[in-house]
């Protein structure tokens, strides 16, 4: 599944991209408005290192020599942009020969996205690249942007300012919009790629290079689809710990995901794989292009908070009421605020205003009323954030008012300060006097909470140290043996698939093999009734229909019974068959019934699913999902998100089930389906969870193998 | 809990509040920037009727004599405006005497708001003006406005542009946002209210005026308490059957209520009876102040869906793919083109272009192109609806492209279109043109989605015909009795709440008093075994402790004896008791159980509650609420939106339950607490439900009584 040429790429550094030493475009064109002109001239406009045009019919462009071919130019160029009709992107690329760039940017549409012809051009131009070692982004992308290198490499209108949040998308369209949207609000970007059809680079490549990037606080993606969804999460991973990756991903439901295969033919994974790769590698997923946007700004500019703890300072009590809403939905708790705190804000504040938390200023406060209650609310050892709500009220001094907590935020610069100026035309100069000054503002009082929500969850795995996935003693040889033995069925179940289950460690129900009644019923006093009882030979598939199957046998007389009826039933029915002897086997009792499963996801490998049996999982479709291999973090975090989870701690007077059983059981089988990957699906259903700490055991297991 | 005042005022015609005749401001200040100041420059400013200043201190103000009380004006006006100090307030009102005017404006704050003392003079005030007959809006409001006739009669900023949304709130602070929010973006109000704290005038007296009012399209609030539940009911039931009401209600979750105590000292009721109250009374809850404006800007521009077939254009994929899933999210479905809207998009469009639904115009299309789509796409009888999508790409004619969306909006009258500019600066200009026509715009493709699903939402139930209530014939007197034997006690339990329900025809279980062993022995014949036995007597409280109870009894051997030991135990352990006989009951096997329940809300009244038995009540939480009176479709919604609902209709080879019988029963129960409201709770659980047609039995019934 892993891309074989990716490893070999895989630390190749991408930074030319965004600071080449030299540019060539191919295809700067003369006619204004033409997309070759447009990015020339972009670039003509700022970009300091050299820049050579190539278009064989003409000879000068913006008072630019233009060579005919890249080849003319008489030396490598780093970065190749190149803007002529797809049909022609490959002849440019094989010309350059040995003076081949480093890289390549395809702006040209006509590829993969077009349909089978144009994917065929694709390969021929992925395989040239690779001949020549080009790296190329797109092809049928709007090209990439690093304001603070005042390199604008694309035809997507001006560049943004400078700022610390990293966007890349396949979407060129989205782009477009982001930008302006950015450009309207005066939101600043690190680096602006456009990734298109990604024939090379995709957003593996560039999040070590945006993980690595010193001008970049936030990683920020549009996803449609991923290609190798494990190295993806790897990536997305490694990323993560030295910054916040973001994205949003489209295509979650099956109308969306029908409009991602017509629009880039790639395959949009399920919904509940996405989120649990998505958990297991600590990216945060943006629910749209507006929770990109604030996640971007809160990430950005503001500092993580320590914990949970947040104080709302208002002067308005219905938006605080909202703001107060959101921090409970969004698990976040109203800070406690310390007596001191209290006590400074009674003698500070009228006697109108409430002294606790949601702090009420009053609709008459000034700008020193927020700015002295900020400064405490910050000061207080209970408060791990602040959210400022103002509403523009008949006195309130707008810009003065922002002056005020530019001023305290930048004083108390350990913790996060979110604003939210309510309203647009009298509110504005405000904003903009805070987003200069890098106080993100929302424009709703729930926008800023679950901002900082996603900061705080983001803040505490970071914190986390990345769990070893510890290997449990198995044997694997026993797994190996069967697994070849079944290989061409391709499925395998009942003894030899508890077999499989067993080796790794996941125990079935107890039995015994015997050939006299007196072994029978030693064994049966060993087991404990009440037990079963079945004939066990390689000839006889369905027991119960011939009676030498018993089941539910509770004592010694039922036990003679049972025996003596197995064996005149086999030699009545199947008077040729090999009888190996009667197994006796126990009867798990008061246990609840939970289902382990196992799938290969086209993207991501195996995924593990855990659910309660029955119609927890039937009706109820209370499942969870992660991809293995399983941390032990990861197994109980699958358990617990369950809703029916209070069912295994005992509820309505029944035992507490053995929980850590089915958390190893899961550790256990992502350990088995990682070590053989020929298991395409399993399921163990049920494993019969007994009481506590009396472990678990699974009933019944099926297997499928690779055909 | 109906205000008895109301019913005398509710027919009262508060058309004046926005169109009075004549105005006195009542402290209308000479300082620049007090309140009473700026109400009478916004007065004097635009409003055209007689218009007096109260001011004991001053000469005149702005050319404007100044009498020093209202009496001094000498003649009636129909409309006071106060914006004295609270604690002047009841003398203004008092002192007009004879000449008091019909309605009151109270600017002042300093009344319930701010603790006790406040509430007693809030008192005081509203006990002068009933005396007066003065209607009183506030105090502690910014005022109203009436854009469409320029009056504003508010200190909250200039007039908006008269538009089609009336908006009303609690938070004079959430006005003074909303306006700036309005203002900044163009949009427009008809009537736009600072109810304050609603010691008078509240939703419920203005929700018929607003219903009525020829230049509102859509009627919007922010709630934070509603007084009196039921009556807000009535008054949005009969608004909705005009013209949809939006309401945001703050105070959702714990935290967000105890603000709402600190802040206003109304009571939050329970997140789950107001989403109940609000899906039975039709009322649209906004989720934040962003879906409020959305669902208030869809409303009140376009015409409502008749149907949930959307068809989506675009010129990019990405925003495309985002806004299916939406679509898909909300319930709606994306409409199938009829075969002539393919064919003639196929014909006029690139042969690149995605010509199915969502239609995907490419980067390079231009306004044409999007004209061309529009108009085929609303002509599509498949079509209910149409989303527009747009990215600022490097051709795109922003402005030209929504001049022609303008156009065939105009011609297709019939069919809401909703419009998605995505960005901020250069597609300003297009979203300008498009609000300025009636077209609304959303920031983001979900937010258009979600709003005209709520629109399509609306259509429907508005088609609908009010359902009636029919009553079920039951034995009321038999009712009255136990209530009255039992209403010291304030709790029914056993056989006597059993009877209550039974005479309300939700059935108990089948029972027969007999005397000997013989009709023992033919009642349970034709009880049909397994059966219980019970000694009958006043005098036994605990019946298992002493063994005069046997359950499980299977047969005629069973039951004799059971008889003998109920008999001897009587005999041993309560010799003194009085034995009305022996019970003989049915044992009801093969159920699946239900709890109903009810509970009588403080601000709604009673409550009932439905839910699947056990774990699915217990642990899940699945359960749902509906206001009583209950119709037949308020009963059937409430069983089938339970996530456990399925198990029901029969899984993994259960038979399917009677689910027409739950349904009778919530009926019935919701009958029963409305005609006795001395009823305060009542637990039926569980009630035993038996497969289809064969009923359903209450096998325990809790009543708790008023005290």
């Amino acid at each position: 599944m892993v891309d074989p040429a990716r490893k070999a790429r895989e630390r190749a550094d991408l930074g030319f991209f965004f600071s080449p030493r030299s540019i060539a475009v191919v295809g700067a064109a003369r006619e204004p408005g033409k997309v070759g002109r447009i990015i020339f001239e972009n670039l003509a406009k700022s970009y300091k290192g050299e820049l050579f045009a190539v278009n064989p019919k003409a000879e000068e462009i913006l008072g630019y020599k233009c060579y005919s071919s890249l080849s003319e130019i008489g030396k490598q160029v780093e970065l190749a942009i190149i803007a002529v009709p797809a049909r022609f992107v490959p002849d440019v690329i094989k010309e350059a020969g040995s003076l081949a760039p480093k890289g390549a940017m395809v702006i040209s549409a006509g590829f993969k996205e077009t349909g089978i012809e144009g994917a065929k051009l694709e390969a021929k131009l992925m395989a040239l690249a690779n001949d020549l070692e080009i790296r190329i982004l797109g092809p049928n992308c709007l090209g990439l942007m690093n304001p603070a290198k005042k390199l604008n490499a694309s035809f997507a209108g001006s560049l943004p300012k400078a700022g610390k949040i990293a966007f890349m998308s396949q979407s060129g369209a989205l782009c477009t919009a982001i930008l302006d949207w950015a450009n309207g609000g005066g939101v600043g970007f690190s680096k602006f790629i456009s990734l298109g059809n990604k024939a090379d680079i995709d957003e593996i490549d560039m999040l070590p290079v945006l993980a690595n990037d010193p001008d970049t606080n936030v990683i920020t993606t549009y996803l449609e689809g991923i290609k190798d969804g494990r190295a993806f999460i790897e990536a997305a991973y490694n990323a993560g710990l030295r910054k916040p990756v973001v994205a949003l991903k489209a295509g979650t439901t099956s109308a969306g995901a029908r409009a991602v295969s017509s629009h880039t033919g790639t395959l949009a994974g399920s919904e509940n794989v996405y989120n649990a790769a998505f958990k297991q590698c600590g990216v945060i997923r943006a629910a749209n292009v507006e929770d990109l946007f604030d996640l971007a700004l809160g990430f950005s500019e503001q500092p993580l908070p320590k914990g949970r703890r947040l104080a709302i300072v208002t002067n308005a009590g219905g938006p605080g009421i909202m703001a107060a809403d959101a921090v409970e939905q969004h698990g976040l708790t109203l800070a406690n605020f310390d007596p001191k705190t209290v006590e400074a804000l009674r003698e500070n504040l009228p006697a109108e205003a409430n002294v606790y938390n949601p702090v009420d200023l009053l609709g008459d406060a000034l700008a020193a009323r927020y700015g002295f209650s900020l400064d405490v609310a910050l000061d207080d050892e209970n408060t791990d954030g602040v959210i400022v709500l103002l509403t523009p009220q008949a006195m309130t001094e707008i810009v003065e008012t922002a002056k005020e907590l530019i001023e305290q935020s930048k004083s108390h610069k350990d913790k996060p300060v979110l604003t939210c100026f309510m309203g647009q035309a009298e509110v504005a100069k405000g904003i903009s006097a805070l987003q200069k000054s890098g106080l993100p503002n929302f424009v709703f009082p729930e926008r800023a909470v679950s901002t900082i929500a996603k900061m705080a969850e983001y803040a505490e795995r970071r914190n986390q140290i990345r769990p070893e996935i510890k290997r449990r003693p198995v044997n694997g040889l026993l797994v190996e043996e069967i697994i070849n033995a079944e290989s061409e069925r391709g499925k395998i179940v009942g003894a030899q698939a508890l077999k499989i289950v067993e080796a790794y460690g996941i125990r079935g129900p107890k039995t015994k093999l015997v050939h006299t009644i007196r072994d029978a019923l030693s064994a049966a006093t060993e087991l404990k009734y009440p037990v079963v009882l079945k004939a066990s030979s390689p000839d006889i598939l369905h027991k119960s229909d011939i009676g030498v199957i018993k089941i539910g046998i509770a004592d010694d007389v039922d036990l003679r019974r049972a025996y003596r009826e197995i064996l005149s039933n086999v030699d009545r029915y199947l008077p040729e068959a090999e009888l190996w002897g009667i197994t006796v086997q126990e009867m798990v009792q008061d246990a609840r019934e939970v289902i382990l499963g196992m799938n290969d996801d086209p993207q991501f490998g195996p995924v593990i699913m855990f659910g309660l049996g029955g119609v927890y999982v039937e009706v109820l479709k209370d499942v969870s999902f992660r991809l293995a291999p399983l941390t032990e973090a990861d197994a109980r975090e699958m358990v617990l998100e369950t809703r029916s989870f209070p069912l295994l701690q005992g509820v309505r007077g029944q035992e507490r089930s053995d929980i850590e059983a089915v958390i190893d059981a899961l550790i256990r089988l992502s350990q088995l389906v990682v070590d053989w990957p020929q298991i395409k699906e399993l399921d163990i259903n049920p494993l019969m969870v007994l009481g506590a700490d009396k472990g678990a055991v699974a009933a019944d297991v099926r297997i499928l193998l690779e055909v």
